[in-house]
């Protein structure tokens, strides 16, 4: 297990590198028009970094006395964005390319050492807060703050003996749930990716706002998500090399789903209960859910593996237990049809599909391994998650 | 009302930059203790910022090409604390005495610019992102983490016609609020100071960990706490010359306290309904609740103003309708037992007395305009808010 389980995560921080980079790398840069604007996730007030309406991010970053200033985005894999310095002391720099649409992490290389860029709200990942920057996306509408009914995210501390702490997870509670007091409703476990945190999928993720769009379009049946810190393995944090999914799965099944039924009115059994993840999460989710199929009866793995028919012949009672399988990738990361790792997944979905197993294929259209993607899964899982 | 709120907001700017120094400033320098410890705010696995067991920072910035560093910390008014730089190529200096118990923002100047210290964890404070430390606390353990039953802090999302926007708030649900479905709880409207947000009272204030261990010590009866934010001038950030209460009190009385009543278990009248605010926030609270006192009977001003005999008179029904007024400060702050504006608290206090209107005046020991006197007060506060 534990080999196994270091090489598929090195793939994933592999996967990462290939596919943070930009459209750029494929086609030739268009002229640069110049209708920037600052990013929706600048800090209030800050005009920079900018974003124009192809997709081009440009900085902006006040240091005179610097010697160097340099972005971590905009060349796939290489140097990034250089800045360049204006006579008034201040570095900017646009990148050599558009992004793809949706959210991207980034950071300051200056002077020899790694700050975030003081226009930009901080997000975790790289088991840091990193500077985030969104390309309004064509399809942004889905994940958009409306005036619609608002479920609520709220911060649990639970007890967790087996690591003798008080673990933070958050819970969305669908609109509605504190009117109708009698109602109980199904509950998905979702998982952030490697270095990401409990706090990912609702402030890059918006999982909040997409359930919320779904449910007031009448699209999505309300279901509760709880969303809690996937790298439990703390002494080796920022490190894959020990890593053991026995520890998470006992804080998930054995510490947080009772105390998640014992606070909120869930349907408190397998069939009402599933389990998804993006990236290092879907590894887990598959890990978990395959050796906990009386409590879970629904697999969703984001970016973040496949399920054959070998995995099943070589799981008893999977065709029985399992409700649903949902598999989905940005399309960058299939490099001619093939999956990263663990497959083709068409063709394993197709495995499945003609042995009776009921599953989603989903594609994320020009996104890579990155959080519009992911937006996006969510986004076609809800509707049909639980559904029988 | 503009030009009032004008003159006592910039004494809160005056007051902030007056008090956030050093004991340093008023002792001789103690010889330095080489027990540095990572602050418990570091992000994960950072080892810098670190604190001594004196109270002494010290600051450590990898950024070998630099031509200068330093730390806004250190020296009560003055340039903060100068990094030099070593023969690796990293930053380092210490504070020039020890700092207040408690937390602190800050944040670094480097080769000109501002940013944030890549090793510790960011605050809202100052209408920006900033970098936090804590100075361990003789009395930490009120607002520790500890293994107790933990009240919720629940995101919510209301929609506010009168600015067109749908506005975020976080709701303190005590221990016990999701088992007893028929109990109904008392309110506690909780503001942030000035450039802080809704996230402030809860992260830096840790003002669910507050509670949880009053409530779990039988201190204090459970209520709801529900925090937004309060600079709802949102054209003039970060500026205060446009100051004007009525749009944050439209937003607050008429939108928000609906949505609260109508989601939540509150006992929703005027007897069960209190507010309170730190530094701006307290001004803010003396506003709203003076021109409503049918909504509000608890009344908090925490560094924040003071309520004299004068104001009561003004105010028709203060006596019949206000059930408690509560003021604090640091010690600091009170430059021989003055205080920073609206008249000598203590005296303030000593009138409403003699005329028979309860309240409690408490002073932080050794802190200043920072949120360990806030911790401090809550902690002061909650056992007697709803107490009649």
């Amino acid at each position: 297990m534990n080999y196994k389980a270091f090489a598929t995560a090195n793939v994933f921080l592999f996967a990462l590198v290939l596919s943070a980079g930009t459209a750029a790398a494929q086609t030739a840069a268009p002229a640069v028009t110049e209708d920037f604007k600052p990013s929706s996730l600048n800090q209030p007030g800050q005009q920079y970094p900018q974003v124009n309406s192809q997709g081009y991010a440009r900085f902006r970053i006040a240091a005179p006395d610097a010697k160097s200033v340099a972005v971590t985005l905009g060349l796939g894999g290489s140097g990034g964005t250089i800045l360049t310095k204006a006579a008034d002391g201040t570095w900017t720099g646009t990148t050599a390319g558009p992004l793809d649409e949706g959210f991207h992490y980034y950071h300051l290389k200056m002077d020899g050492g790694v700050f975030n860029d003081p226009g930009a709200t901080d997000y975790y990942g790289s088991v840091r807060w990193e500077s985030g920057i969104e390309i309004p996306a064509h399809d942004q509408d889905f994940y958009a703050l409306k005036n619609v009914p608002h479920g609520h995210v709220q911060q649990i501390l639970f007890s967790s003996p087996s690591t003798n702490s008080q673990r933070r997870a958050f819970v969305y509670t669908p609109p509605g749930y504190d009117k109708n007091q009698s109602a109980r409703y199904p509950v998905l476990y979702l998982q952030h990716g490697w270095g990401e945190d409990e706090t990912a999928w609702s402030n890059q993720g918006h999982a909040n706002l997409i359930m919320d769009n779904l449910i007031a379009a009448g699209k999505a049946k309300p279901f509760i998500i709880v969303m809690t810190y996937g790298m439990t393995n703390d002494a080796k944090i920022g490190h894959m090399d020990s890593f053991d999914i026995h520890p998470f799965q006992t804080v998930l099944v054995n510490e947080l789903i009772p105390y998640v039924d014992a606070h909120f009115r869930t349907l408190a059994d397998q069939p009402h209960r599933a389990m998804a993840g993006l990236s290092m999460g879907g590894f887990e989710t598959k890990l978990i859910t395959f050796a906990n199929l009386d409590t879970f009866s629904r697999i969703a793995l984001l970016s973040g593996g496949t399920i054959s028919m070998d995995d099943v012949n070589k799981a008893p009672g999977f065709r029985e237990k399992v409700k649903l399988v949902f598999v989905s990738f940005g399309s960058r990361e299939l490099q001619g049809g093939r999956a990263m790792f663990g497959g083709d997944p068409k063709v394993n979905a197709d495995g499945l599909t003609k042995a009776g197993i009921k599953n989603v294929f989903y594609v994320s259209p020009n996104t890579a391994h990155e959080f519009l993607s992911w937006r996006r899964s969510l986004h076609e899982l809800a509707p049909v998650l639980f559904k029988d």
